[in-house]
């Protein structure tokens, strides 16, 4: 028996060791697409990504993989595996599942509407009407609603379209972490906004030369500890970073001239992307829990270098001036103590990439509440637009004048990614819960900053979250290092202290 | 049969577009890896490539493909077929064949043996160490002369290892023309070595910035019609082009600061190669047959934009400004006149990728007749380093000091590249063929690179040459153009012409 099982396990191996090499062709198609590729090769490009991508799905989805799952997933086999080959099995007979469950034919029709949907989105964003985008948004909606049916789900449909993107976080936590972080924001917010003290921003505007904020982005990466021997930084419209595999990680950024922050702290975001995607184990290249977690963990690494780490004030002590020598001289008659108060403004927003850390989490909020509604059917969405108004009244004492910068300003639901929301505020809740964490163990945390000694601070992170890819759901990683579940009170706390401080309320 | 046979048409074409999609997949792989790619990630992109590589290798092995290949390849079946899938047919045969000829597990040995044998000519060629690669050279010629007796030759078994580079183009043409070119150029050479008329040649090795470089290379591009639209130009270190289809076409150059003539002309003669990449026709796209027909004509490119434009004195009447432009004063007292025999200096050299238009050649012959000797068993490896030095002596008139600057200094043999030589010369020669039935047409060709004008040149390259890809053979582009067969003398004419000229004799 364990001969046998010793045999297939190195097959299964060997098989989705190849799966990865496809996903990582994939990778490198997709992040040259959306950086330097010719415009003219668009579409030849998606046609050899479409090619590559349905082999892989063929491949997810074969007999030969649906033989090797039977065999492996038996009880007497499991014991002979090792670990990494137990939950690879468990994450490749997920995707079997999820891929064998919906019927071909409706899929292929749903990826059409989806290609459809986005383009109709984009027009009708612009023309700000929203009677133009609902028939394809109802479509999504019913596809979504069928699949559900189809993949069956735990408690609340909307459970079955979290684990796409949050695994073994359910409705019932989101519920009660939204809702205490909601009603604590509210006030908040609301002192932030009528506090007469208000920062002085006008220097953050003036021009900032591209090449200049370039050299500034590799600086400040380097600084942060981002491995430019297993990365690249590239310039593009919509900055992300991508982990081809922890030995190529790449982050892109776009440079606004008239406003540094995009690019500086975009790079930074990006950055503690690429630091997870860096220091997974070398162990589990060529398997498929070679990524980060969940969207929401991946967030909370973003938003730990982006907010604790460069919206810090020792950060700007340490390294104002090497933002002074990058630009012209803007900087040159503003305090340390201003310059912190600015890059640290909140502003309300109808915008919800155009906010800032104390407001992101409502806009959240506000997208979990309709989508969840939506799914148990609790709402239409023709009832979208209304909703949405009075949520952002509520909850950010701002009403939208149209739709373009209401309820169509973002793409997700044009692609039918509901459940993908809440990762974001997931990734907020994470952070705040893994820094008091790393805080218990590192209490001089803001003085490691300060001196730019980022290696305890990196490595507890690669000892806690980073190392392990996909051997860990989120929900465990935050349990081992707080001892408890997803909460919302480190956030709360981080947000009262620092901006009641700020703002002197 | 014409229903039956339109649909394995139909399946047929789907299976080499996939392949074709694999092939653009792996081209931009390779692409990555040459130009920006991390180093950390060599590893991980090898194996990439080489999971890829073994997927296109089996489809193009695959019992369909043979099967497809019986269908069509049929005489009644042909009939009924377009142009480029009969062509396209005929190209997958020849692969087929090739592919299923050598046994796959002597195949697997080369490959091993090439890898390791291209690390070890590094090291004996560092070392000018000939004894320490003979063992590897002595076994690489065995293999290819047991792979020519797997797949069958045509009156000399040279003409088997031609046919991968330069299909159609056989040993007693190659004789004959690089007979005729070697016996014209050698009394040339003389001539220009001991004229005392010599070019000043100091100003070209100032210091001309990286930076400015790039800028001068992207305008120069600009200038002779790359299409930044469809390519775009990276760093490297050996500076190819690659056509990964004809809307994505990527050049890429090196910057030495201390001789810009590195860059400039390097990079025009990329574009060369990339231009006929970007003209082949659409209809192509997809197929097999959209790449250069061979090595040869893809150099005739190169070198016709390299030489006959790039190093035009029109061409600088032109664009001397805008060099000057970019540098840093270096050629503000140098005239046109001298600046123009500068960059067309000829000198000895025994290096061949050091060497000029006028002795390049003769470098390519003396490789030639060793390679065909050793394939027809005349000479052995132990007899090279002799013959080598000997025929430098009598070709060029020096001598190597040592094998490294002789008979080791190529890469070519260490990865088992026999038949490759000649397709440089041989680009040399259909180039300035080419270039006389261009000028039949366009009289005016002087006059029109003096302005600018280079539309109509492109135009006629790609009438005559670009938009057939693969689906013309070299010798009948050249028929087509020339009315006749491949011959030497309208380059000797052009280099007689010139070097006389420049040099006084």
């Amino acid at each position: 028996m364990s001969e046998r099982i010793k045999k297939v396990e190195q097959d299964f191996l060997a098989y989705t060791k190849k799966m990865e090499d496809y996903g990582q062709a994939l990778s490198l198609l997709a992040w040259d697409a959306r950086t330097g590729a010719p415009k003219k090769g668009i579409q030849q490009r998606s046609e050899v990504i479409g090619t590559l991508s349905s082999e892989l799905f063929q491949l997810s989805t074969s007999e030969e993989m649906g033989s090797f799952l039977g065999e492996l997933r038996e009880e007497g086999a499991k014991e002979h595996l090792s670990e990494i080959t137990r939950k690879s099995v468990e994450q490749c007979h997920k995707e079997f599942e999820r891929n064998l469950k919906i019927p071909k034919d409706e899929y292929k029709e749903y990826v059409m509407l989806q290609s459809q949907s986005e383009s109709i989105w984009e027009e009708a964003k612009d023309k700000a009407d929203f009677e133009m985008f609902k028939p394809n948004l109802e479509k999504l909606v019913e596809f979504k609603k069928r699949f559900v049916g189809y993949l069956g789900h735990n408690g609340n449909p909307y459970n079955t379209l979290l684990d796409d993107y949050e695994p073994g976080v359910f409705v019932d936590t989101i519920d009660k972490v939204f809702g205490e972080l909601r009603d604590q924001l509210i006030p908040l917010v609301k002192g932030v906004t009528e506090s007469s003290h208000q920062p002085k921003t006008d220097f953050l505007f003036e021009n900032f030369p591209r090449e200049a904020q370039q050299a500034l982005s590799k600086d400040i990466l380097k600084e942060i500890g981002y491995d430019f021997g297993a990365g690249r930084l590239d310039e593009t419209v919509h900055p992300f970073a991508i982990g081809i595999n922890p030995n190529d990680v790449r982050v892109t950024t776009k440079y606004n001239e008239a406003d540094f922050r995009v690019a500086l702290f975009g790079t930074i975001h990006e950055g503690g992307h690429a630091l997870y995607e860096q220091n997974i184990s070398q162990d589990l290249i060529g398997t498929p829990l070679c990524n980060g977690t969940s969207m929401g963990i991946h967030e909370s690494q973003s938003l730990f270098w982006e907010k604790f780490v460069g919206k810090n004030f020792g950060f700007w002590e340490r390294n104002y001036d090497l933002l002074k020598k990058h630009s012209s001289g803007q900087f040159d008659d503003v305090s340390l103590e201003d310059f912190y108060f600015a890059v640290n403004q909140s502003k309300r927003s109808l915008i919800r990439i155009e906010s800032d850390e104390l407001t992101y989490c409502l806009h959240i909020i506000l997208r979990y509440e309709l989508e969840k509604a939506l799914m148990q059917g609790d709402i239409e969405v023709r009832d979208l637009p209304g909703l949405w108004n009075e949520k952002m009244e509520e909850y950010l004492g701002i009403r939208p004048s149209h739709d373009g910068e209401g309820v169509l300003q973002d793409v997700h639901w044009s692609f039918g990614a509901f459940g993908y929301f809440p990762s974001y505020a997931l990734g907020y809740i994470y952070s705040a819960q893994l820094k008091e964490a790393l805080e218990n163990d590192l209490p001089q945390f803001d003085e490691l900053i300060r001196t730019g000694e980022y290696a305890p601070i990196q490595s507890w992170m690669t000892d806690n979250v980073h190392q392990f890819g996909k051997m860990k759901k989120p929900a465990d990683i935050i349990k081992d290092t707080t001892g408890g579940g997803i909460d919302s009170k480190p956030l709360v706390r981080y947000l009262e202290e620092k901006y009641r401080r700020l703002y002197k309320l």
